[in-house]
């Protein structure tokens, strides 16, 4: 029989500063019917985004809608359907969609953006979305069109033990990349980047200014840098940045936690020195890359030639408790919350 | 008989903060022979640029050498051939050239880095320092490469009363820009844009915030920012500009100057979140853009429909006051120095 209710993740109130567990709550809320041409799918896995953090703030967005207090949050996730009325997707089909944050949804099946199958022989469930999803796709489209990546670059990666960062040390590389240093906060963290995640160099942030770092790192400059972070990285990241050096705008986690003092904005002075090209990017603009994307990471999976790694938490109870932990830094590679 | 000396501007000692007039001075130098294929010239008119405020600092450069303590500055110049030994450049040729801040130079003629001969009739000799000048190419190079001008945009452009700035608002206009907006210090200077310059409207950072200015007089947002300034002027931009906005970033004024406190360098998040693209540049790297906006600029000078303004100070030993000044904000248009 169909389930009428679900549980979902709320957003009970906008964080005051940085996020707490009790501005999150587990709630049960009641299902749509499955009208014509829906289904009803379990979810299996949800991913955990740094994105989602200024989605909990009350500002505006132009690429997505904020989250709501009293209303469940939304994100990636991946499912099996239990019920259909879409001719196209049968019962035990999986489907990859937007409705995440609670284990049941009711999906336009025929929509590309309600429910997109996902084939499970070609990848692990976990891989499509991390390597293999938005994931992926945002380290692909930084790389190879929002910073023009070029073979015999050097590539600077920030937060590079995180999601895209594992992704993109890994596709620089595979792209033609001739050296490729990160950024990442502590010694277990770096010691991976190196010893997993092909990365020739990597810079404890909490051990030394990154400045100072990527000064020995990459003496002769770097490239290409994608920015994570913002903050007293991108501004590193100007000064070892060569003449003609590109950077991919990605996101901003620094512009989060208290009592961090401001970076100047004026440092930027160091991209009209250096005729630097600095471009912020949203994934979604960019579909159009998605199967050549999907195509050669699909290749490098079945080749071993990349690694895939998750960190997965279970149980939706334990969702908001990931979300606090991914902006903590708790992850290493795509965060994950695998239910039942 | 050939002059063997000649008074230039030495800088005495880099500054301490900001430039004071005893930093620098006028002494007398020896002028190297006139050798074969060279010329000796003696200047008409100096052009005083911002770009010199970062070459009396210590910071190494990637593009243009730093001026030195003991040293006589250099800039863009125009004079007379007073004696030639290049036959190409006969005496009474008027030649524009690097050596400026002194009354007399030696230089080879035959290289377009050396002596560039100029047709005093195509127009005033002012203009090939302004207009015609690198100071025009800048804000033609900026608006038409850099921030890619399309018709219909809206344009914003900071230090809109200066050199770059005059030439900026009038170029963005005749290349189709639909609504041209600038910023200035001061209602005197916000006048000028409107009623001299074709600005749509001006906004006097020195009344109010620019963020709020721009929410007013560019309410449905900005295309393109031609930014001379950084600081507070940049983040307001970034809120103003519409998603897929670009930023010419040519210089950072307002990294000069004690007591500022500095802008958060996150609020580039908003890069992020509406695709914007700022990029840095030197306009030397753009000469073969050069004939073409000769011949469009003569054009429009012959026609009538743009507006060359000078500031002009007289003599060798005002040529350091006339820099301060222009660095105070003293100038509306071109900054000249006006030789004997």
């Amino acid at each position: 029989m169909t389930p009428r209710t679900t549980r979902v993740v709320c957003l009970v109130r906008r964080p005051d500063g940085e996020p707490v567990p009790g501005d999150f709550a587990v709630e049960e809320r009641a299902l749509p019917p499955v009208g014509a041409g829906h289904v009803l799918v379990r979810n299996l896995y949800m991913s955990v985004d740094p994105s989602m953090r200024g989605r909990l703030e009350s500002t505006e967005k132009h690429y997505t809608h904020n989250f709501t207090p009293g209303s469940p949050l939304d994100g990636r996730a991946l499912g099996v359907v239990e019920e259909s009325r879409c001719p196209s997707v049968p019962v035990g089909a999986f489907v990859r969609h937007q409705l995440g944050w609670r284990e049941r949804a009711v999906l336009d099946g025929a929509d590309t953006d309600g429910a997109e199958r996902i084939d499970p022989r070609l990848a692990p469930l976990p891989t499509w979305l991390g390597l293999l999803g938005q994931t992926g796709f945002t380290a692909y489209v930084g790389l190879t069109r929002i910073a023009a990546l070029r073979p015999g670059d050097t590539v600077l990666v920030s937060a590079a033990a995180g999601a895209v960062g594992t992704a993109a040390g890994q596709f620089a590389r595979l792209l033609g990349a001739e050296r490729v240093v990160g950024t990442a906060g502590g010694p277990d963290k770096c010691a991976l980047l190196v010893e997993e995640f092909g990365y020739d160099a990597a810079a404890d942030h909490r051990a030394e200014p990154v400045r100072e770092a990527l000064a020995r790192l990459a003496p002769d400059g770097v490239d290409v840098y994608f920015d994570n972070v913002g903050g007293e990285q991108l501004a590193a990241a100007l000064y070892a940045l060569r003449p003609g050096g590109r950077v991919a705008l990605c996101g901003m986690m620094s512009q989060f936690g208290g009592e961090r003092r401001p970076v100047d904005i004026n440092q930027l002075i160091q991209a009209v020195l250096k005729r630097l090209t600095l471009r912020g990017f949203i994934v979604r603009d960019h579909d159009d890359l998605r199967p050549e994307f999907e195509q050669r990471v699909a290749h490098w999976l079945a080749d071993g030639r990349v690694t895939a790694r998750e960190t997965v938490v279970d149980g939706l109870e334990n969702a908001a408790g990931a979300l606090l932990s991914l902006l903590d830094g708790g992850n290493v590679g795509k965060m994950l919350v695998r239910l039942g």
